[in-house]
């Protein structure tokens, strides 16, 4: 029997309290001790990844009470429900399926009468025969040319992670010789955004991918009006470049406007769609269907750790605990996400959504308030970047922001050079192994301008290359953490109601049935 | 006569602190008294822009407690000390004269027996030249044809703030035909960086900058070898397509290796240099010299305005001071970013380093450790992108995150489409609009997971259009609310000790002179 409690109403949560500051990290990962240390704290993750906590404020006795959290929170329980089709986001009464498109986890998911897991795979081996289609040349455009580029149109959950995981695997498949289209994306309101991708590609050649689960998201329609505008000016079919992924109840469903519509449901919420159609139509596009199939493989194999009852074995769950720790004990404001690898610019900008939407709430699932703090500001960029721009306030500002770092031991290209005795690669891991411990251990100095504390927390995911399933198993992890930690918190980590109030009045503004302030505003930025 | 005291010696600061939480945001900015707050509180910038603080928790109560906190903080005191040559930057004993970079604002200063003023621009002088000259084909490749693109290798400073500026004037540039070469950007150490920079262009018909003040910064060498290599390879001289961006005295400086090289100083801090040769090189290639220099008009103009003592009328001081008010009053820990312009996308990753880098410091400018919080957590993304994203937290999240917006008028390529009775561009500036005041004044539902508290305080800089002045001035703002702020916290908001630990360490690993944890990272990394 499943209890949805709050966070304060646990006493595990009570027992976590009192060790507060337990850990002087700095001792930890010091001497003979620290390296033994930075050995035993690993997880293996899927697809040859593993999550290293040594640089984190945790030890047995840190663990062993996260450990009775997670028992009392049941937090495998609630995923096993949630696996099995129970209607977890209650505030929209739906079930959350999104790991349902990469894996059968649970038993049979039937919803409004479908085998779910069978209509995802089947929209996926749609998409998987559109996309060789276009490749091989059966799909052409009027003129009988090939398809060269894939745009796609969409915002928030259909622009953000797609967006992401196409850049990080976009040099991957130059490698590996199965990069077919390039992909660009059309995502913001503001009219220069549609007009500047417009200006870059040939759209004689270019297939248009609308994605809206409603099909009434107001930025994507604007942005869909743009594009087919441009293609009647070029002479174009506007139907014969643009495909729709869209709900099967959407305007957009049925529409002779595409040359093909896939389907997803109101059980993938945006932020967690990348494994969806959402991300498959263009990343089977782009890179063929095999390659999106790998990366369904990682997040599945991923997916699975997640159930894994042990926290020490069960990357996910002891990563959200962690969190939790560092957030209601260690009273933490943010987390940075660092991944020392070029190819993931975009990931924490993923993250940052995936995060703060879906915890970001000040009530429980049942709609009360809720007397903790929930989610945290996630913010990041690449490494080494970083290190020459914010990484100044992480060493020495005033709060300590716990780092989420991640690294690869090989680069996705290949190319590399040796200067100094090293190449570029074995200098980006050499930056990131010397930030967790410069964060961690900090330096003693006379002048404090020049010393560093140290006592920041870190951890870092490492693996092998960034795969297609790396990828995967990536993404499944974050994802998976954060409904760990929605689950401790007790909100509902699949809604985002705050997101409401600001369309309605943008609504009003347009309708110019506005008065007070907001009619200010609206006449001052000329609506 | 000036002190540089720390912000809790002053008296003003114990006055202000008796006004927390002393205006309530909601009322403020109701009905027609919110209508009369929305028009006053706006202070006029440069180059059409203003500065609206409407919606934040101020009154004229908080405004005299700031003013007052100006004034004993001799903030317009120690700016003009800083613009007529004191050495402000105390850690390094080095001027701040990235401000006489784009115009001079006090008397003669003379450093190193030079004319600063006058050294400036005559170098800024020399870059027009090269890039006339590059533009009309008197400087060409090996084979007579002109350069089409240019592409800066630089870190840090040396790369947010230039990148920036570029996507900012991409399209306007483009609308006013004056894009006369495209720019791409190497930055990274990861060897896929470069690789995938270079495999995009055509290295015949490109031009690379080499952007490193002290001709020594490691990943910026390691790129200049991997493009070196690649020109190589190609049958190309290297030293007929590269630049320099130097100090004088780098190796670097008079290099044979280099076409020409054009001169920055160390009064010249990286975050701080996009005005100086770092910037002002890869804009005039991109745009030509007058599209650079118009941007430093506009940058000029908003730093005469930061001189009025007046805080009412003084957009960055103003801005600084509530910024300091919210951190240190009302205690909030992160600063969002957000301008609703697609052509901004990067504005916010430079402003967080800029903000982070810059104060993001536990010590005075004495060394001394200060008591209370200093630089905040400074994140964002473009509207409406990020209203599908990260905004749920900060409408309904449990902590309070304060917001910056910036607005515009008009869009850049001035193509637009009709939908619903609206056009793109007024869908955007209604979101804004419609944003401030959801925010602000939130909406009372009696199901709490629909329920808007609001209380959460922004401002919102608008303008007519983003053109390099425009551009020019927004960018001075920051820098000159940054500094401000530094100078309430007393901190050294001119360098950068917290990076050094991290190169030190690094340099370390790559060595193979590591033990304990440091070595056990190395060997999971395979260094």
């Amino acid at each position: 029997m499943i209890k949805w409690n709050n966070l304060d109403q646990l006493s595990s949560f009570e027992a976590l309290k009192a060790l507060k500051n337990h850990v002087c990290l700095k001792n930890a990962l010091s001497g003979e001790q620290g390296a033994e240390r930075a050995r035993a704290f690993t997880v293996p993750m899927a697809a040859g990844l593993s999550y290293n906590y040594a640089a984190k404020q945790v030890d047995n006795d840190v663990l062993d009470a996260l450990a009775a959290l997670a028992d009392e929170a049941q937090l495998t329980d609630k995923y096993e429900a949630l696996l099995s089709g129970e209607v977890i986001n209650t505030g929209e009464k739906r079930m959350v399926l999104h790991q349902l498109t990469r894996g059968q986890l649970a038993g049979n998911v039937i919803a409004d009468g479908v085998n779910k897991r069978e209509f995802y795979l089947n929209e996926q081996k749609k998409i998987a025969d559109f996309a060789d289609a276009v490749h091989n040349g059966k799909i052409t455009n009027e003129s009988g040319e090939k398809f060269t580029t894939v745009v796609q149109i969409g915002i928030g959950g259909s622009d953000l992670g797609p967006r992401a995981m196409y850049l990080a695997l976009e040099n991957w498949a130059d490698a590996n010789e199965c990069h077919f289209m390039n992909a660009k994306f059309i995502s913001n309101v503001d009219p220069d955004d549609a007009a500047a991708v417009l200006r870059s590609v040939d759209v004689a050649k270019t297939i248009f991918i609308l994605v809206s689960k409603s099909g009434t998201t107001l930025e994507t329609l604007t942005n869909e009006s743009f594009v087919k505008d441009a293609l009647k000016n070029a002479g174009l079919d506007a139907s014969r470049h643009m495909i729709a992924v869209t709900s099967e109840t959407s305007p957009l469903a049925k529409s002779s406007d595409y040359l093909a519509a896939f389907f997803m449901d109101d059980y993938i919420g945006g932020r967690y769609s990348s494994t969806s159609g959402v991300g498959g139509a263009v990343l089977s596009l782009a890179f063929g269907a095999d390659v999106f199939s790998r990366f369904l493989d990682g997040a599945a194999e991923e997916d699975k750790l997640a159930l894994e009852r042990d926290i020490r074995r069960n990357p996910a769950m002891l990563d959200a605990l962690i969190g939790i720790y560092e957030r209601n004990v260690q009273g933490y404001g943010a987390t940075a996400v660092l991944p020392y690898s070029q190819a993931l610019s975009r990931f924490p900008a993923h993250l940052q959504q995936l995060d703060m939407e879906s915890n970001g709430k000040s009530v429980n699932r049942f709609g009360e308030p809720v007397s903790y703090v929930t989610g945290p500001v996630i913010f990041g960029e690449p490494g080494t970047n970083g290190q020459h721009s914010f990484y100044q306030l992480l060493h020495q500002g005033t709060d300590i922001i716990p780092l989420q770092f991640v690294g690869f031991k090989a680069s996705q290209l290949g190319t590399d050079v040796n200067i100094q005795g090293s190449t570029s690669r074995q200098k980006l891991c050499a930056n990131v192994a010397a930030q967790i411990m410069a964060f961690a251990c900090g330096r003693k100095n006379d002048d404090l301008n020049k010393n560093f504390d140290g006592g920041r927390p870190s951890s870092i995911i490492i693996g092998e290359q960034l795969t297609p399933e790396a990828l995967g198993a990536l993404l499944a992890h974050f994802e998976n953490k954060v409904m760990f930690q929605g689950f401790v918190w007790n909100v509902n980590s699949f809604d985002q109601e705050g997101v409401q109030l600001g369309k309605i009045l943008a609504k009003q503004v347009l309708a110019h049935e506005t008065e007070g302030a907001l009619k200010v505003f609206s006449d001052l930025l000329d609506i």
